[in-house]
């Protein structure tokens, strides 16, 4: 009967340790989005499979969580279905339902679905796990959360800019050193236009995106492989290369683009933004990074991307803005302006830094130990009384062994125990001891309060 | 390509008003919980089948959401068990991973597999959705949220009290009267083995779970139906209607149950408990109620059920005391007692009473409506220093007809607006409007702060 337990691979369970410092992360960033003006919104875990299919690629649709219909599933499908054996074709017999991918695609549908009860422009945050099916390896898991915030049916720049303040004061408080790198998509629209390869600019923006990663001349071997004629990548050079401050990019991309409507337009929106910025005395270091085109094609404005300036790392956070989320589920011309905030990556880089808080609320703050059933009735009302006083207090349930009760003080990291004897409470008092420095004092009940509220 | 967009049948959007409700709920109990020790953690969405099959009889097994199994599922499958069409056996080769029924399981599953590094006695909470495959209903969903306090690994009846401490303080702070039903399972057996009929313990309990429901005649026919005797139904019948106090009851118990050891074993819990909880002054009524039974069949020791005084309502709160738990995964002899509350029902009774809190923390408190370039200069930095005092604020983001800035705010429940115009920007000060008096003010930056605040 007994089984080994396991849980399936790429999950993971979160003990009480981990689960205080990811709810550090996520109440930090919930209170500086609500900061903003942001609220909370949740969707299904399941949608429909009609509402993600075909909206992350042929990929994405393999990479679907489905959930097997319920009941006698298998009295609705057709024996020659059967016969033919082809598992994507059956899937759509035998599965309605799949486990969100993402937090975008639910977002979409549900702005769609309550139109008419959202007062636009609407500010949601969303904060929700997400499954995909991916070969899981380090640091990259089959359940993770997102935290996703959004503004919907607004075009105007101040978004752009209160996201950027959002990251700012996140990671001033999480007190992590990071850069924003930000682009725009109408630039490298102007770009693929100037050197007159309009159609080709994914492959374009897609090469760029490689430059830290491969270097120049590989960036140019791929765009010569994609199709991009030598006088073009010729053309390319300076603006791969840009460089100076922000003010001196965009003013070189202004002669390079003179003749781009749409990049002329770019470049005016990333300098109105950086107006804002600068004028708000944002201390989070902004940076032009023509290199920053990020995989998703839905982006046709701000593209933001952050990285830890102490760690070799990938990105931290990540968005931009889109014009068209909404249009696959039939309401039209929805600008909108989002990030997402990697919990995970976020995590990994405050442990390794060693930058979460020792002490959180969250945890308890001294434990009674148990030395009998009379001493018991002493410290009942007292360990009422704190937490009447909001302080977290528990006490060992049974007078066990003292050096028991000790071990699972330390283990819990309870920074204070309790000990009262004869002593004490004839005195009407609590011996108090500090678990990290051994000092030990008697207090009154009051004093004790006091010195822990 | 537009689809009308939909979500599964007994899911459910949570759009923001909801959520700062749901949130009022889980706040509150989260505090209380760690007010008294109790640390969060969390497990995967989905398990191992083999973790959650056989766990909840027969009719569980059949609404556990089953996930498809990755990749070229179908392959893997024999012609002849195609050519069966037997869905259930079926499931298990082309599904290895299910969702989550309820937290007991996984937590079970979790205490197993992280014996080692677990201090006992463990106290966790967990507050994640669960997945079952009912059929939807009024106020039965598919998707839901449970919210479970346990202890495991000590059998002191401290803990059985604590938790109905914590039923005290989470229903006083949700402003709900509650009266605690607390029976003991050991009382239960001691009278099915005064009466003769110790095998049948389960169907009298069921049987008499029931009198509320169908009165005792019919209580009385279905124990005769279940094979118990005339002569056992006949000294059943003082218990059943067992009336008075809670010492009266208790006293007469002691009477009838004098041969039997176990059932003096769950007098003497009982009569502890409620000691404990004179001695704390436990404001709740807790009365013993020898009708509670509970469906669920592991229970040992305490069953507590929490109703609403103030609504004709099933329970919003249960649990009760396990000897076994976590034997299935081959951890043996670990007692363990918890509650579970349930947020959907709390929810409902707090909407009906009109018990929500009108304002809270998560809300915006102000929107500085919009009027153009020159007065968002002026706004934004007084904006900056609100947010910088944790006031929640936001600006409209462009200049729009101020009648749908304004009623976005109120859309919104924004409860202050602030309008500022060029007298306001000669004189340094901001107009606040208090959106429910239609009182305006001028005032200072300063003075803003301090009225926000």
């Amino acid at each position: 009967m007994a089984q080994k337990p396991s849980i399936p691979k790429g999950t993971r369970d979160f003990s009480p340790v981990e689960m205080v410092k990811r709810n550090y992360i996520f109440d930090t960033i919930k209170e500086v989005f609500q900061l903003y003006g942001f609220m909370p919104i949740e969707t299904p875990s399941m949608e429909n499979l009609s509402t993600l299919m075909g909206k992350y690629g042929e990929e994405g649709d393999k990479l679907l969580f489905k959930v097997l219909n319920s009941g006698d599933f298998i009295s609705k499908v057709r024996d020659e279905q059967l016969q033919e054996r082809n598992s994507v074709k059956l899937t759509t017999k035998i599965s309605e339902k799949g486990l969100r991918y993402d937090l975008t695609v639910p977002f979409a549908r549900y702005v769609v679905q309550h139109r008419n009860d959202i007062s636009f422009p609407f500010k949601r945050y969303q904060i929700q796990p997400v499954w995909r099916a991916d070969r899981p390896q380090k640091g990259r898991y089959r359940e993770f959360y997102q935290c996703d915030v959004d503004v919907i049916g607004s075009n105007s720049l101040l978004n752009e800019v209160e996201l950027i303040q959002i990251v700012d004061e996140v990671y001033r408080r999480l007190q992590l050193n990071v850069v924003v790198k930000l682009n725009n998509r109408k630039i490298l629209a102007g770009i693929a236009e100037i050197i007159g390869e309009a159609e080709k600019i994914i492959d374009i923006t897609v090469a760029i995106d490689k430059l830290d990663k491969i270097g120049l001349e590989n960036v140019n071997k791929e765009l010569a492989e994609k199709g991009v004629s030598a006088q073009a990548i010729e053309t390319l050079q300076p603006i791969i290369l840009l460089s100076g401050t922000n003010a001196e990019k965009a003013a070189k991309l202004k002669e390079l683009l003179a003749d781009s409507e749409v990049g002329m337009k770019g470049i005016e929106e990333l300098e109105t933004v950086f107006n804002y910025l600068d004028s708000l005395n944002v201390e989070t270091e902004v940076e032009l990074d023509l290199t920053l085109a990020r995989g998703l094609n839905y982006y046709t404005g701000a593209i933001f991307e952050v990285k830890s300036k102490d760690m070799e790392f990938g990105s931290i956070t990540g968005g931009g803005r889109y014009d068209d989320l909404t249009g696959i589920f039939g309401l039209k011309d929805v600008s909108g302006v989002g990030i997402s905030f990697g919990a995970d990556r976020i995590y990994d880089v405050l442990e390794q830094m060693n930058k979460f808080p020792e002490e959180t609320a969250a945890t308890t703050k001294v434990l009674f130990i148990n030395f009998g059933e009379k001493e018991e009735l002493f410290c009942l009302p007292i360990l009422s009384k704190l937490r009447a006083n909001g302080i977290n207090a528990e006490i060992y349930p049974a007078s066990q062994k003292m050096k028991k009760q000790m071990t699972y003080a330390n283990n819990k990291n309870i920074p204070y125990v309790i000990m009262v004897g004869e002593t004490e409470m004839e005195e009407g008092v609590v011996s108090l001891k500090n678990m990290e420095s051994g000092d030990q004092e008697k207090l009154t009940p009051e004093q004790l309060i006091e010195k822990l509220a």
